[in-house]
């Protein structure tokens, strides 16, 4: 099966690092097809970053489709995008933090989030409400490092989030830690050996979600809300608004 | 003081409409600049419509702040990009959508929305939950008419939405209705007037609420979540990156 | 436009005080008739407070709206009889606690309440939650000194207010501060400016909204339970229970 | 053991009715004060009528606790003023909605409430919502009886109300009804003999719930919200101010 | 009148321990039937200590009733198998947790929990969420002592406490505690004069509650979801499996 | 790697049933061992069924675990003993309804679910509540047919199965369908496509839920509420309470 790994970001070694970590999990017959954000941001640390980074992110899912991905996985916890990527593919598509939120339930009673910057907290914990966790997720927590400095001070982060772990478990109860950003992969599998705590990346667990999804024969439904978007063009060229299909809008608009 | 009404969706028409509405209603004092999307969807029917239009829109907020607007109105009923708009606006930034429930929260205990599509009431349902008035709103109607029709079909559409007001008040119980988009804003007081029931335009009340907070001397408070974007600059010109602010960037992406 | 700026309790300097900052916001065509509670407490500390504020403060909306009043404003951070008001007034009632609230929804993602008493706390949080504002609202705190001190310990009152605000800040990540008492409206520009925090005076909040709304042509659903008081009369005078009406039964009753 | 069954409004025929129905299952130890509400509506529909019930009220409790009343009963299924009175109130206070609904909690997974008349549902609702029933409370259903023709046009009111039942059982899949007015009381026994459902009177369960925590030695938290009021007095006599305690300060003002 | 009073753990020493403490408050004419767990664990301290107690107690609860207990008291605080035993139960089913919550919702704005070791609190705090009482409920805290211990380090458990509920008081906010284990039963009385706070102990109040409700002659609903089990066998001997009944299948499995 | 799927109640045709589907979507490489319970009730209708079902399903999982089970699926839509198995389990255990809720949740914005008899429905939705559907799930609907009645009137069961999926579509706006019964797993497929809409089966997503968990690594977290139980005996063998484990205490008392 052939699954789209997107980085919504700019930043390309994200990419390599979260599809490194894809890689140690999925079926030898899984086939990553890799997309990093095109125009977008270096990395997603506010609500203009999220949707700045969405249109080429649209575009690319469409595309990856296109070239037989049968399921999505965004990669960027603030999971930018995400209703209308399922109204644009046919296949799932998974957030990671949806996908590392439902794992924690079903893996502990009471889990929490540790991301990069303060800034992003709120935004996780209107997402940690929307899908459901807010009697799961004891806090949303932040280690106050941009996400690009996972990359160029990583022994400090580690050990930053070590701490924070600690505290997680100490002061919140957390029976579980999920990573809130996708620069934090490859990091899990230490920072659970080292801390005892069973930590979570949402990469990891989405990247094995969309397996079990394809492997079930699930695709996103196209009922309602998440059915194909209506065609009618865009401003720039109206005399075409009638005949044109989704993929042409948003190439338009890139 | 200046106001920026800005319809995120591509057909000017549909701002004029909108525009028509607020002046009836504002200050004599009161100046406004209107906008439409640029290079966005005809109309904004889903999540894709809703995306495709934020980035233009974001760049028209900056673009007006600088030509000296207080406050922004965002004229769709989606409130697409509300929290991104607010992270680069200085002034507040209002949704007609949470404008429309907030004052329906005031004027009656138990209120119904109308909207056009079907696709758009889950979204608009999250809106709800979002800005907490899932206990006030009793239920989120559609007419099962595209946004567009509402100016191609309008006697057609004005009879429908009769229709649904009626069943909002005696099925749903509602003492009041919100109109669910942008493009309904000139019926308010005729739908008011032949139902008895209070009618509520998001665009008008979004217009009054923008002027009362200006009046009031407050901003959007730029502490943590919508503090402005940190500069880092996107993918296409990664030179620049630690240089460049929100506004080069979001130019660069349109 | 005319409002009615409603203190229900029995201190007239605190009239005055919500009065000063009132009239440093309203338009120039909006005159404010002031009036505080007619045996009433000194002062709203408590469920007991409020309700014997009640019963005076619904009489004298009854008598400004004879006078003109298009909008009422309850100064009082408990919205005491909030409901009780709008089912007796045709126009909008505003009650500061909810006027605060709204706004700081509209201006910041998580936002903090400061009241004066710890036994208050428990009623606030329950306004919060009947506001919707239970996710937004991160904590309501209390300086833990009576109301009438803000008026007879101002230094002292004031200094203690500037460290709740910035435990709010630093402790709850609040990046708004909601004034949890009418009694510290006239403090609210010192704090923001002192602070750097967004800082929300309810009463003025509330009467920019009563114009707004006022302005926008909206009154009170009068379709179910805010429907005027069915006309019964009272226990002491059943002989006239059938033709009296609410205004005459309320005089009865003070 | 004394109680205090009181009725707030001013309907002495209604006292009676629920004084019957509580005679019926008291312990013989139990002796019950009854109260009619002075100066009171003659029938409490909606939040006017009782915001001026409550005044009288808690003088009333005051001298009953005077007189040795160990716990109150209020037998209006608003429970009105119940927080005041808990404030000013020694022993237990006790509404027969929460009492309803806590019984119904027990004895049943899903309930409705049927009431008079429809403009008392939204402010039920909102009862249930506070006291934590709106998983198990599937509906509040109104009969659009005034309170007053319980008794003047009693065939037709049971009619109704059976009525009701069954659609609550049937499209509601309530398993137990909660009758949402004291005046209902003496109909509790012979309804649910009629229907099958478990049918719930608040005044029965209200009356025994204050016998059960009368004997269980407990009495209301005064810690901190529900501490008695502090005493400073109202507006009409300042000079008293510091030295009045809660029952002065609510004799003057009925 | 005949109450159960059971213990579904298998230390028959804490069964006589609430039973003190139930006998110091039930009325003279009723008569306790007191069960232990058969086969049960010890103690209960986690999901399956839960879960294994309870065939045992439903097939005792069964016994009960057919020797004429009209109601039955769940005497643990994780409400082990309330749902089941309301099932199979004619007479109401008091869990002490519910019953503790419900009078703490009662006698107090805000309470607190406090329960033995750590592992318990989230199954308290799903109990809490379950009976509608999260917004009353500050916090589940535990003293980090198991269940056993309450007996043997008695004097150690007592100051343990102690200093937990000032806990509870001081940062909580808490106007009531409940304690959060039967085995703390006889500790309520002392606990509460030495610290001044209400403390409610859910033997105690579950014992009272089923009195009042046999007294207000109010069963479990069989209307739905808690109907008698319909009868059809269980796997060990299926061809009995269309005519046994449900205390058969118990007796089997224990 | 190695599943239990294991079926709690006592027909052995509904588990030969579940595990078809299951292996219709394994991996080649997962290998499946089957149970059905022992001494449990033939089908699990109501509380009682549920608890009956679980001491030998959780001896059954200990068991399975010592023979290299590295995951369990409990094959019932009421998840009965989830919490309890994953206290004693060291793998993942997933529930077969918060499996098809998850996946509806990722699918789809709304979603309905069918289940057996209409008592099952206030289960479910706790169950819906507990794992953060509230928003997601439409309604729980049932089609009033016994469990064992999906075998014996097969073609009857499948039609009104039917009938109810259009009605969630058509009347809930539901986008998907989650079966709520292990007992229809094999219709699925023929119900999503003679209906068109997106139709679930617990067991199909739950067993590749359980692959992709065991293929990122993860386990049960035992941090604390999923910790082993705590060594104790139960109340036959007290001389041994302290050195038995969990294992023997189930094994006695089935």
């Amino acid at each position: 099966m052939r699954l789209l790994l997107i980085n919504p970001n700019g930043t390309s070694s994200m990419t390599a690092q979260a599809s490194r970590s894809a890689r140690q999990v999925i079926l030898k017959s899984t086939d990553i097809i890799e997309k990093t954000g095109i125009g977008a941001p270096l990395s997603i640390e506010g609500y203009a970053d999220e949707v700045m980074s969405i249109p080429s992110m649209l575009a690319q899912i469409a595309e990856a489709e296109a070239d037989g991905a049968e399921a999505t996985v965004i990669a960027c916890f603030d999971d930018p995008g995400l209703d209308a990527a399922r109204e644009i593919a046919a296949g799932p598509v998974i957030g990671i933090c949806q996908a590392g939120v439902q794992a924690a339930m079903v893996l502990a009673k009471r889990f929490s989030i540790i991301t990069t910057l303060p800034r992003s907290v709120p935004a996780i914990e209107d997402l940690v409400y929307r899908y459901g966790a807010e009697r799961h997720c004891r806090k949303v927590r932040s280690i106050n490092l941009p996400v690009l400095s996972l990359e160029s001070e990583r022994a400090h982060a580690y050990s930053v989030l070590l701490g924070e772990i600690a505290k997680a478990r100490d002061e919140d109860g957390a029976e579980a830690v999920v990573l809130g950003c996708a620069g934090m992969s490859d990091l899990a599998g230490k920072l659970s050996a080292d801390t005892g705590v069973t930590v979570i990346d949402g990469v990891i667990v989405a990247v094995k979600l969309a397996e079990a999804l394809i492997g079930a024969g699930l695709k996103t439904s196209k009922t309602n809300a998440y059915a194909f978007p209506r065609a009618k063009g865009n401003s720039r060229d109206e005399s075409k608004s009638r005949s044109r299909g989704f993929q042409a809008a948003v190439q338009t608009s890139i």
